[in-house]
């Protein structure tokens, strides 16, 4: 029996997933040139589908890397020459932090421990720093920092630029691109497919951005934005691309288009709601964020009175597969992940059988 | 019908790529974690699998990277504290040494036109270089560089690191990594399988070199050696990994150990045999590289004098799809691709419908 995974990525595949990969084996799309006609009209297409579904304008670019962890680096190589500043609450938001650390950069941050969040008015960004880093869903912990709010930071701060970790929420953040200069995800998660595929949004501001910076520092050899950018007004990549996660994310995107972005929001809200609900009024369970209104609405992180690990086991035993606490939450928490792949039929199940512990 | 690729990367896919596709799918293994023992034994197969084809000892690490051309960024990041040496004879060994410049290395290059290969003993090496760049097989033009000259250039220049771009030639180039510092390839070459994944085979030395270079230069935060190296002592990778590339890449390293990599490069020199002569004994046709010593056995380049795009044109037509020449040459040249997912039947069967044009 195939088992259903709600863990927060590598996840549970789309359900049209196996179709698209047969068409891509049938079609031998493995085999064809990335510098081909057949190949731009691939890339294109789901560029096309990105921007329907993202709503990202003109403006700014949608590029392919190896990771969603790769745009961490190509981010602060292109927007920051010395300062950046980041909004700390988690692993990943840490690590964002760290990259900057390792290029060599000045990273300011503001930290708070895990399950709490941001808000805007409580943020003073340093003076000299140039890049805001906000992480809208903190994976590890489960706080999402409201759209509106990273909306206002960068209003706040007009001259300085704003970078969006969407890794584990998009397409559910619905933000808005002619404030937010670049964002980024990974595949693996809600779009419910294999990892190996990082996609960055990326302004046209933070390429001339990164194109003054080269003229004292380096901006990177590898995947730089000038290359990238030029690469992509001619649907194509520097290096020779993950094409068949570049394809397969195509028509995932269109499948999440036909649907309709604002239904899978709206799915993703009615599934984490009957979570929330679960572990607000069951006994031995609790959600690790209090504040309601920073809960991630795509990682539901709940603490366990019984040790998570058997709740775990119990779980994969019915069939469903669950995500342990990160780190040092391992044996408290359980992380149960909210995408688009798991139906509200089967997010009651889960429910049910976490209530028969 | 399906199509049979002779094209340099991507390239046709191995015949066993559909049947481990679909363990791949079957087994969920797109789900699951990257922090797994399943994952750990995973990773581990593939790297022992490489381990044996490659002849790798455990002085080196196998690292797994977005792609080749992230290896030229993370070898010149990790070697290069100032000063790198390369040689230049194409379009691939150029952009290892556009890469050192972008870094703001000081980068010196041997240069030679294309379809021209290196002897060691006509290289002198630049006294304070730390690093030696070398290309096996440089795709653009169809020349390799001997073994032995790599070994010999090594042996001469003791002190300094040598670094070995085999991107379309492993595993045909027998390697001594009790000489070679550091070498990579992508998967989309002849392993036959959809790009998206680069290796990379790196020494305990050049671990230290970085470790050393980063006490006062930035070594890169994505995917630095230091990282990348404690990962693997642990079977995991500092991000979410293309383990389905990995994945396929162990079963695909399986079955060329099946068959033996002294029989896989037999069979490639066979197959290429045959494919020079047919240049040579055929009115119109030529090979572009001169030097019998220094034709790549894995790609080969031919000169015709029926413009090229009408011979490809032709061949597909027949089911068949070969390379055109690189850049300038695209006219007036082919490339043939000659890795082990193409049998010696097919290789016969594109020779007899070249010979009837």
């Amino acid at each position: 029996m195939p088992l259903t995974f709600f863990t927060p990525g590598p996840a549970q595949l789309y359900p049209t997933f196996e179709k698209h990969l047969q068409t891509f084996v049938r079609d031998q799309l493995g085999s064809i040139s990335h510098r081909s006609q057949q190949y731009r009209d691939l890339h294109k297409f789901t560029v096309d589908q990105l921007r329907i579904l993202l709503n990202v304008p003109e403006t700014h670019a949608i590029l392919f890397l190896g990771s969603a962890s790769e745009a961490w680096e190509r981010i602060l190589f292109s927007c920051v020459e010395l300062e950046s500043f980041h909004l700390v609450n988690g692993s990943f938001s840490q690590k964002f932090y760290d990259y900057s650390n390792a290029l060599n950069k000045y990273a300011h941050k503001l930290e708070k421990p895990m399950g709490e969040g941001f808000a805007a008015s409580e943020i003073v960004v340093p003076e000299y720093a140039e890049l805001i880093c906000t992480t809208h869903n903190e994976t590890s912990s489960g706080v999402q920092m409201p759209v509106s709010e990273i909306h206002k930071l960068k209003q706040k701060n007009p001259d300085k630029f704003i970078a969006v970790d969407m890794v584990s929420s998009a397409p559910y953040p619905e933000l808005d691109y002619s404030i937010v200069d670049t964002a980024f995800f990974s595949v693996q998660k809600a779009f419910g497919l294999p990892a190996g595929l990082g996609v960055w949004i990326v302004s046209e501001r933070c390429l001339r951005k990164a194109e003054s910076i080269r003229n004292q520092y380096s901006i990177g050899a590898h995947n730089d934005l000038p290359t990238m950018w030029k690469n992509a007004l001619n649907n194509e990549t520097p290096a020779t691309p993950n094409l068949m996660g570049i394809y397969l994310l195509g028509k995932i995107a269109e499948d999440f288009n036909a649907i309709g972005v604002n239904n899978i929001r709206k799915g993703t809200e009615q599934k984490a709601a009957l979570l929330y609900k679960f572990l607000e009024k069951t006994a031995g369970f609790s959600a690790f964020v209090k504040e309601k209104a920073i809960r991630s609405q795509t990682v539901i992180v709940a603490e366990t009175e019984m040790p998570a690990g058997d709740i775990i086991k119990n779980m994969k035993e019915k069939g469903m597969v669950i995500g342990s606490g990160y780190g040092k939450f391992k044996a408290t928490q359980l992380r149960i992940a909210n995408f688009p792949a798991t139906s509200m039929e089967e997010t009651e199940k889960l429910i049910h059988e976490l209530g028969k512990l």
